[in-house]
């Protein structure tokens, strides 16, 4: 038998060597990061990762992000090792059509793949989300003797992903909110695209993290398997605070270009790949080398892994046997499910005769009304709650002290609230919400491009979503963002028009399971459409209707609008009655899910045959052809706004029920 | 005459309580942070900051950042006292339509506005762009006792600038590059609007910026004007790293709701006002109150400001007199003009015969032609630059060391990199320029957004644009990127076909001067468009044009592309012609540029009664109604990418010819 250490090489040599011969044959791909960084990934994988290769979706397994994506194979290479069933064949598959092995790992490719990596910085906030939904859920449904939520969250990350932003958001939050069982191991190899470090990076990182309240071990050597062992012990040592092991590792160890720029994102090539081989003492054939001895030592990982699995199942059988309830609520909320009658009472919120009401405040209502029959609810703002109304009543805050709390404080830091929100979503058990003004939901469009991606059920609360919120003046309000969230596939962007169509646009966004969704809400009051008046209202959730028209027959123009210009189109249309017109006034407040709808449907709320067709938005008209075509007009803003009360600002930039029918007369005139 | 220590208080009450008075009346606004903030303010304005209030363009001012733009009425305080040409009336007039002191400070509204600020983190990075101007300036035009250029930049920020990304991404690259003139000034009150910010940031600032390489001083009380004082001439003192000075003060200093969260943005109402009044020592009326003293102490910087630009003028001549061509340059720059012949040879550079080339690298060539000749170009990447093709040869890095390099390393900062290239548009001097993938536009929109709203000369290279970056999957391919660009009002989005077209895209972006624009580049090669078989690319500039066509006379069908679908539209229409079809096929590089032409030119490209439309673009279909209404077609990708060699993926998802004939046939059988 092979002694333990030249056993730890070889299972070493075999990852990094599977990482090369890959990236060879798609003749594509990052050598670089996996030959270095694999003694680390392998130490935390053999000695401390509880996980059933056999079952991915364990729910009480570690989570390993590998937050730096373009080492993908590093985590390919460990998954096929340790049992996933993830073949060999799918690693010579690796970056081709259709394989389980894409050239960055996607969440639902292949089994094992906790969340979709690879823009830097994501997978490291996912992981302080993932951390975060296992000490919530532990202080929910933990009892003493029985800890059925108890594991670990381990990130692996590159220089890259500590740069971005978005990592340093969620370090700093982290640290305040003291989660413990997070560790991040950081493949310190000073090597980025464009060379050194020192280039760009010469901060002392170990230092800014302890600034932030983590615990900082290391640096280690990251060839030392002992000493990473060793730091990964400390870190797990301490419970209160989130842990930096700081690995100091050797891009592209052991080809010739080892610690140089040139092996992070190409093919090393044929002759570098067989010197790297024989400079490691590797055979240079066959590619693709598993050796027994390591296939052995690895797949026990299958044993282990089932014989915690069992364990847990035993005890969360235990814990059933002493609190049915919250068991049962605890498995419904893993699998995803809402408790029946989370919608009770919703449609009761705001009857007829209620008060104009903002969205932003209709939808602090119903989140209450939802929150209060499902704990899977879970969530909070960047800073803005109580302007974007996302606080549960007497929930209590999520802090370090308590982890018990429904309401999370991001602090100002949008982006990192977004990949949090992934993260909770990736690790189950949670409807994640987050809040803010939908101006700033540019500062977290890479978090929610990855959770269309991935079809999390996130939430999204924009408030403040247009002119609208009046004195902030053009840089708090919002003109591109609606149109732009709209091409994003994937994302559902509802912008209601009232309080009605404020909980048929909840009731959508929780009703979807593949995708997040954007709720667009006003800062202003706005009237609310008594369902008696306008039965079109319950519809809203087929994303489009007929809101109001001006009797029989077909129209011979259509108004169309969404939010709070839903209610200028509807003064124009009766204006245009008023003149003897027969007009019809659409509100469209989803795009995607109106364009989703049976074509029939669609065209009974748009009859194609009528062209003069006058769309109203606070925002760029770019887009709404789509609905209004090259015939139509549409009465937006194609230009950034202005600080005043909002009133005046609607006024002079003529969004309008007056400019809505002067443009529908023309279009009747000609 | 009233003692020195009395007046300063009385000059900083001024700044408070005009700071209450305009929120009071404008029944909005903030101000919680002016009333904390104003002493430091004020120390920093009556001792430190060179400038001149009658010329608010002088080039070696000292630059003032007020990053917490919701202290806005802070900042038009002084500006009013100090003697720019912002009048009591205008203080009056805060939050109106038109006024000059919109809600957040707005650059071109207030004369002395160096840049746009509210959304917190960017006018601490727009700082360290500023900063970075500075230097690069100093050491391109400096010459041994001519120190023509030699100003500071101050930056005054909040807890909550802190906690965005941005601002940890550019505070990191400042102490990298050792930014000695740059002071950071940080009204620590420790209060957002969620409440304490032991909430969400527990964290030890100045550890943090230590960390980064800065000088850390303080903290300081923000009311012992001395010891302000004092902070501010010791981080002046250190000339080879930034500074942050801690400045602890209490948010709504004086009100009855001080350090507390109500004062943070909304009025302090009327009977809040007068008791902090009658707290502070100040008369309860009138309202907006100037004490004359103090309207005489604060404007002796007209005559400070006076003297020290005559100074400059002088040692400005002198410099002329000895460096007559420097002097030309430098002069020319500051105004924004560049030298005549900068566009030469750019016409052949790929002249008829050419091998095919990414649109990337043919950008490479023409930016490196024109730095050749136009000093003001500088920029990076987000540590992309050798796929960018975004490096100047032989021009060296801007480092610590050596602030004559022109080639900038952003590291993987794509936010600080925006909101850095902001802040060197502002300085003047410059035309800064970026570089990184499409699909991490999405990483920068936040500083992308502000350049055109203020109408900054900045250039975004995006190379790898669509799906055509093959192997590194859905993450890294671009889909709804394009549209969701082409949304930002003033923002132009240049994507060009072919080698050509790129030069004229560097052209209309350089020949810009009111707004910035995008270049959305190819990986993969494309062929170049012979002018002589295509004599239309030259008008590229024009946003559109006729590319080519199957013969004279009123197409029956009109293919449109943009980028590398141009060619798949113009395989489409040779096909179709070969079928008989009279096909014409329109290149539109830039929506922005061709909906700007007259209509008759646009009418002349795309004739209103050809309604036979395809278009072909590999990104989201939304938005291409624009062009082909709703009796037209588009051949996009309403879905994310994948990870496969390019080809593949443009065959699977049906980016082809085949699909674009398809389409036209069935239309022109209708």
């Amino acid at each position: 038998m092979t002694d333990r250490n030249a056993l730890d090489e070889l299972c070493i040599n075999t990852i990094r060597f599977l990482a090369v011969d890959a990236v060879e044959r798609a003749n594509s791909g990052h050598p670089g990061a996996p030959m270095g960084a694999a003694p680390v990934a392998y130490v935390l994988w053999d000695r401390f990762l509880r996980h059933n290769p056999a079952d991915p979706a364990w729910p009480d397994r570690d989570r390993f992000v590998l937050s730096a994506g373009h080492a993908s194979m590093l985590l390919y290479s460990l998954l096929h090792l340790t049992g996933y069933d993830v073949r060999l064949e799918d690693l010579k598959a690796f970056r081709q059509w259709g394989s389980a092995t894409p050239g960055h790992p996607e969440r639902g490719d292949a089994p094992g793949v906790e969340t979709t990596t690879g823009p830097l910085g994501q997978g490291f906030a996912n992981g302080v989300g993932i951390a975060m939904a296992e000490m919530a859920l532990a202080a929910s449904y933990n009892r003493p003797g029985h800890e059925i939520v108890d594991h670990a969250t381990y990130v692996l990350c590159s220089d890259g992903d500590l740069m971005e932003g978005v990592a340093s958001e969620a370090a700093s939050l982290a640290g305040t909110l003291g989660l413990g069982k997070l560790v991040c191991l950081y493949d310190d190899n000073r090597i980025t695209i464009e060379g050194s470090t020192d280039l760009t990076f010469k901060e002392d990182v170990g230092a800014r993290f302890r600034a932030y309240g983590w615990q900082v071990v290391g640096p280690v050597d990251g060839l030392d398997l002992g000493a990473v062992g060793g730091a990964i012990e400390e870190a797990r040592g301490d419970s209160g605070r989130p842990s930096l092991v700081v690995c100091r590792t050797t891009i592209g160890y052991g080809s010739p270009k080892e610690n140089t720029a040139d092996v992070h994102g190409s093919p090393l090539g044929r002759d570098a790949a067989l010197e790297a081989k024989t400079r490691l003492g590797w055979p240079r054939e066959p590619e693709f080398l598993v050796p027994d001895e390591v296939a052995d030592h690895m797949r026990h990982a299958l044993d282990r892994g089932d014989a915690e699995e069992r364990d847990w199942k035993e005890r969360l059988a235990a814990y059933a046997s002493e609190y049915g309830d919250l068991a049962v609520e605890f498995s419904e909320r893993l699998a995803g499910k809402l408790p029946a009658g989370w919608d009770d009472g919703l449609d009761g919120l705001f009857g007829p005769g209620s008060d104009a009401v903002a969205t932003r405040a209709a939808s602090g209502k119903v989140l209450n009304s939802i929150a209060a029959k499902a704990p899977a609810l879970f969530g909070g703002s960047a800073d803005l709650a109580p302007s974007n109304k996302t606080s549960i009543d007497g929930a209590g805050s999520f802090a370090a002290g308590d982890h018990s709390g429904r309401n999370i404080h991001f602090g100002v830091r949008e982006h990192a609230m977004g990949s949090i929100a992934n993260g909770l979503a990736v690790h189950g058990g949670f409807v994640p919400y987050t809040g803010t003004f939908l101006t700033f939901s540019d500062y977290m469009r890479p978090p929610m491009r990855l959770a269309a991606m991935m079809g999390l059920r996130v939430v999204y609360v924009f408030t403040h979503d247009s002119i609208g919120l009046g004195e902030d003046g053009p840089t708090h309000q919002p003109v591109e963002h609606l149109m732009s969230l709209r091409a994003v596939p994937n994302l559902s962007v509802f912008r209601p028009a009232d309080a009605g169509e404020t909980v048929e646009g909840w009731k959508a966004a929780l009703a979807r399971r593949d995708g997040p969704t954007a709720l667009v809400l006003s800062r202003q009051k706005l009237p609310v459409l008594d369902p008696d008046e306008f039965p079109g209202v319950r519809s809203a959730g087929r994303g489009g209707y007929v809101l109001w028209e001006s009797g029989e027959g077909q129209p011979e123009v259509i108004l169309l609008g969404t939010g709070s210009e839903a209610h200028v189109a509807l003064a124009a249309g009766r204006e245009l009655a008023g003149r003897g017109r027969r007009a019809r006034v659409v509100s469209l407040p989803c795009w995607q899910l109106f364009d989703g709808q049976p074509r029939e449907y669609r065209e009974s709320v748009l009859p194609p045959a009528v062209t003069a067709r006058v769309a109203v938005e606070a925002g760029v008209t770019l887009g709404w052809e789509h609905y209004v075509g090259l015939a139509g007009e549409t009465v937006g803003i194609d230009r950034f706004g202005a600080s005043a009360p909002y009133q005046t600002i609607y006024e002079e930039l003529g969004i309008t029920a007056a400019s809505v029918v002067a443009r529908a007369e023309v279009l009747l005139r000609v």
